[in-house]
């Protein structure tokens, strides 16, 4: 049995399935660390059999939970900042000075979709200064980096993939790190979690539908991918929450499993559920999303949360707990 | 029996109370009007017993609906701009040269609560022009007008209306004419419906809580309000989703109306349901919203559409087919 | 002899002033205080007669001069933003707990003209969540804080002084802080200079004009005044260059003193230089302004300061180290 | 004799010559065309000495030129929009159904070089919808259009060349139009010219310094560039000023010419002078720029007519009447 809705985090993934598999998974490693009001959790996906199960390509997952991240607070961002940093070195290769290409996917004029080019539009870029004044930005303090925010087909035209390709081509970076809007199935996640992966980012992931993949396959070089989810289908949402309804309801019932009805209500498939749910939504007029009112807020909070943890794991000369200073 | 959820459209408790009350409703005329894509919806209340089962004030409402206006169409959004200068007109008084207060509520940071500081953007605004250069903004071809967005309580620490107020005092309009951005019931209704209403704004409707009232009671002057939907309450989407499931599987299931559980699943009341989804959707975090992914363009198209109906509906000197033209 | 160009800057005014009286202005104090990477000067004027003389009101002006601050460097805003939030208390009414109305001027529409709006974003607002959570918003944290951006005549249609007039009456606040940006005469000054004073906003100054003042006449209570110069009239940079080169261009010609041509170029009043020079501009055209070509970053970085320096002036509870880190 | 100033306007370049050279230039063809109220100028450069002289790569330039296009008139803009698009349109290709990738030059953060994302942003972009939906997206009625911003090279570390030349590798189109905010000379042209040619963008033009080409020579591909004038360097508006001024000095002292003063202010060569007006401007404090104040908004009007003559010259099914009804 595989997993059958719609999210991009490997955390929610692993969740279902363990429920659905009490006496655990094979081919799925967890680790957890806590933090004193975060928490990381890494999930690695080390077999075929399971990267099916889930859902999810094999390989390394890293997640980071801010459960309180949506109230403001400068402090509590300056130490996830740093958490997110030193997460993300760990994913990175070790030698020095390498020449990366940042990629900021999504489109800027979609609030929730944004994160991505918000984040390179903080990014510390260098390439250029290294090669202009090579002694002020000399391999011991800045690696070299550069950056691009390559908008959505809707928007050029052209496939977000080809357009990195080109770039790649061009600029020959040794590893490429992309960041992208995510899509979860719990609202509690919607800008409470940043994800890193080393998988790349494969098609169909991410707020708006990419259909070519940004992977080591499709481009020559490693891809580490983070994440953060901004929003929830509606459809999801609604789904969940007539179950979590219906089932509440039927052990509150008389006699326990409460007859014919719960039978009915449970039989239907997930695709019958999904169109009557799709009748009440209006599906036809476009996407509908659920996220947080002050969306406009959180994305520019957590931008400047990726941007920084991105400057500090990059650039020797940025301290960890100098994450947040240093945006430009 | 009173309509017992959240929309600030008067069609849309109509409509429930209608469905109550096949038998009609007193004190509440109705007029349709339908144009070539676009139709027009007169609704007014004119007792204080429809007023309470409604849940609206009494007085006159004019919807405005145009199903097909997030599809991006030029011609379309001229036309029903049109329509709506017309109707607005007729909500309008009659003498000329009236000086008039447009205030555009809601959080300019928050985008589907924006709409109305972003119409106040495009609004030709007359009232120092009319002083500075009297012949060439004559009373035959200008009307008196000012405009402000107050902002919301959150940004500023005063409630709106005594902003308002205190503008009111100073410049002493014969009305104000109030736009904010509205919360229904059925998503598609978001962006596609526009209210005129001659009641004012009351205190709890509009995508942000407004806790005093922008009505003649409160400011001396009348209050024209326009209102676009722009967000369902995510509590009130899945609480639909949940009753039209439960009622299509009652319908198809074995013995017509399905036994005990769908009794008991109808049984819960308002207050429980709300509650279960609300541990769903986690509500502790803050308001969850369900609302279009491309909510950022449509604010922009509908603001064009309501900012041009009236710049032509005030000043005598524009068009009602050049609507969208003059828009500043 | 009176002061004949344009500056907001009452430190500019002193320097001319102070060139043309060698022997000392009398009605003018002025105090010099030096700090690692930026300077404060205080300039206190006490009589009428150096009042005329200098074109400013009588009063205190402080004006913190960060000849480095078009440079990114974080470490240095937040130094400077401690100075500033110190400088700005010595100007502010000892006792604790004031109602204070703080006023963003200018248009937000305009790069150079949004400082007051774009602060305003970014201050912590209190005097709601004092009425509605006393305790943890406690007077000894907290001042009551509210604040607004009443937009430009041009925007509303309305004078700006009306605006806060009709606010003033509304929430009675104890004093007023309005922050606005200003124009210099020298272009090193923009972006890099803060101006506080207690003298309130004088009609004329201001990037854009406001016909009426912003002050205790107007008002019936005290008006701190902050200013940030963004841009210097095209006029007063050619204006000021033409006397510039022909003065060194007569220094270093045969006979010292140039001769007929040196003279006549002299002898131009200020009058006929500037309709000349208007000639070359096209003023008819509309205003133009000499600004630093990354003006908009420029603007972002010096809200950050002046916003942060505010929000740790006003609540106890906010340390002046850490005025940049509670911006909202 | 070569010109000696900076501008990217090949009618300003020549007029300089022009005055320089009553007797004619050999290698230049000139023709005007009058409307209403705007007026087109075609300068043909033929002769790699008549490029030599005016400082520009041979090729034709089509300039449009609207002196009063900074009041704000809708009907205005459309007249000009449809002959921009004319004009446009005798620049490219006869043959129907290119491929063609529009590039918009320029940084989005600093207002005055935004031109080309803000026209990007409002192009109809059909390549991905005519291999998606070709009945409903016809030959007859659409060309295949992708389009993109590719940031400048502080902002993402990447010469803009590299990153264009990457995607005309993926994309293969049949070539290129490259719209790009330029400098003027004359303040009076500022927002007020369109210029079109043929040469595609040589290094060192825009507002933004551009170090490689944009041009056939570097990408394979004609490259037709399009370009309006937004600011004037801070140097070129005083020197000019202060030529004036000295003229009109000289010719009203006594004895015409003025005597020695005058002539030595005249001996100064062009790198003297502008090393006296750098001091005055503080140039080590980084670019200065003159520009009209309201730059915000003639930025978004000019874009408008730009993008919406632009998608009624190459999509055959937009009729040029209506060219900016089809913004998106």
């Amino acid at each position: 049995m595989t997993i059958n809705f719609r999210t991009d985090l490997a955390v929610e993934a692993h969740e279902y399935v363990a429920t659905q598999n009490p006496q655990g998974i094979n081919g799925v490693d967890v680790q957890d660390q806590n933090f004193q009001d975060h928490f990381v959790k890494r999930v690695e996906i080390t077999t075929p059999g399971a990267s099916q199960q889930m859902g999810k390509q094999m390989g390394r997952y890293i997640t980071l939970e801010m459960p309180d991240f949506r109230k403001k607070n400068t402090e509590f961002e300056e130490r996830v900042s740093q958490t997110f940093a030193q997460q993300l070195n760990s994913m990175l290769p070790p030698s020095p000075n390498q020449n990366v290409l940042i990629v900021g996917l999504g489109n800027w004029n979609v609030t929730p979709d944004a994160l991505g080019p918000k984040v390179i539009d903080r990014l510390l870029i260098t390439r250029h200064l290294k090669s202009m004044m090579p002694e002020r930005f000399s391999n011991n303090d800045y690696q070299t980096v550069s950056a691009l925010a390559p908008g959505v087909l809707g928007l050029t035209g052209i496939e977000t993939s080809e357009v990195i390709e080109g770039v790649v081509r061009q600029t020959q970076p040794d590893y490429i790190i992309a960041i992208d809007a995510l899509a979860a199935r719990d609202v509690s996640r919607l800008n409470t979690t940043i994800q890193i992966s080393d998988t790349g980012i494969h098609p169909g992931s991410g707020v708006g539908n990419k259909r070519k993949g940004i992977t080591r396959e499709d481009l020559g070089v490693d891809v580490i991918a983070i994440g953060v989810p901004t929003v929830v289908d509606a459809v999801t949402v609604t789904s969940d929450t007539i179950e979590m309804v219906t089932n509440t309801v039927a052990q509150n019932s008389q006699g326990g499993q409460g007859g014919q009805f719960y039978q009915a209500l449970n039989s239907l498939d997930g695709q019958q559920k999904e169109q009557l749910i799709a009748e009440v939504l209006n599906q036809n007029l476009g996407s509908l999303i659920v996220t947080p009112k002050e969306i406009d807020r959180l994305i520019e909070d957590i931008s400047d949360v990726v941007a920084g943890g991105i400057n500090a794991a990059l650039h020797p000369v940025i301290d960890y707990q100098d994450a947040t200073k240093h945006l430009y």
